[in-house]
């Protein structure tokens, strides 16, 4: 039996914790025919089994801590944003770039939770789906914010959230640092089409 | 040894097999932390494991053929619509029309795909992914003769079509058959957002 060992939540222990998780993103997201395994994301990181359980006991407790730095990461800056009293066309822009500044910033981390969330156990993945239901919520904000503001017109905000939310989560399934447009070139293209659309102004329209 | 069967592809063999991949889909739909097995499916559809052999060999020819359904619903549509001279702004309200079409009527069946592809061998995941890159092209398409024609502004066609591909391909996410909007309603609400946008006209902007 592996001997017990203190669990004080240190800053070293969260940051440990933090490290393991972002490795085990990077497996999942890369993970082909067969599932990752705990032994797989220990020897990932370089630690023992018995040591791994230190930190994290189950795989559930690994995607759960993945999800957590993700829409942490989107939360803390969607706060930070209204506190600076952004106005709903800019908390919009600022939506989108965060959401491509995650995919750019943690590759894997949004993909994982989205293609395993149906294989974590109910707790965990009850408690996913709230905290993807509250971030949803604040988007919708957004809109329902901005059509009292005149600054949207009067469309569904719960539609517009889902139509948003696609176009920008669907990049887990292509973006790659290494492609030919940045994160801040697919925020301005991205809320150009959302907040303008893709038609041609009138006078615009060739003739040829 | 299971007694051989002939094998000959009549309609209605092509009909069990459709209706095997259908039972299958919406198996892999539903399915929680267990993956779902081959003698599941074939408890699905009342159907002995070796009967089941007899339409398909494993996991990945089901899926495969569920992939195929998905990809010929949309093309025979998208070819349709071409052949008939629809002009570009009619062809993406069209595309967009599909895709909640294809979630309503064949519920399971593209959440499946997105969420297991990379759980399928190389081989066919490779051809899943080809046919998935020809359907995304033929939505290029659109975008690249409405710039041509003028319909659509001078945006990047490429950017544009995996905005839109989110924005439709999302649904199988938060899509239900029980839900308020209508696939024509959904359709109508979307591509209003990705042709117009969703800022007021300047002189709607409320001044209260």
């Amino acid at each position: 039996m592996a001997k017990k060992r203190s669990t004080a939540i240190t800053p070293a222990y969260l940051g440990r914790r933090a490290e393991i998780a972002a490795a085990a993103a990077r497996l999942f997201g890369a993970a082909g025919v067969n599932p990752i395994s705990m032994e797989d994301i220990a020897e990932a990181v370089g630690l023992a089994k018995p040591s791994l359980y230190h930190y994290f006991k189950t795989r559930d407790e690994i995607l759960y801590a993945i999800h957590e730095q993700t829409i942490g990461f989107l939360t803390r800056r969607f706060i930070a944003r209204q506190a600076a009293g952004a106005l709903p066309p800019e908390r919009l822009r600022g939506a989108i770039g965060d959401a491509f500044d995650l995919v750019n910033e943690m590759p894997g981390f949004s993909r994982v939770i989205f293609e395993h969330l149906r294989h974590v156990s109910p707790p965990f993945r009850e408690q996913i789906r709230a905290n993807q239901a509250e971030y949803t919520a604040r988007i919708q904000g957004i809109f329902e914010d901005g059509i009292a503001s005149g600054d949207f017109r009067p469309i569904d905000p719960h539609l517009a959230t889902l139509a948003l939310l696609g176009m920008v989560n669907w990049s887990h399934q292509w973006y790659s640092s290494s492609g030919t447009a940045s994160p801040e070139q697919l925020t301005e293209q991205f809320f150009s089409y959302f907040m303008h659309g893709v038609a041609a102004a009138d006078g615009d329209r060739s003739t040829d």
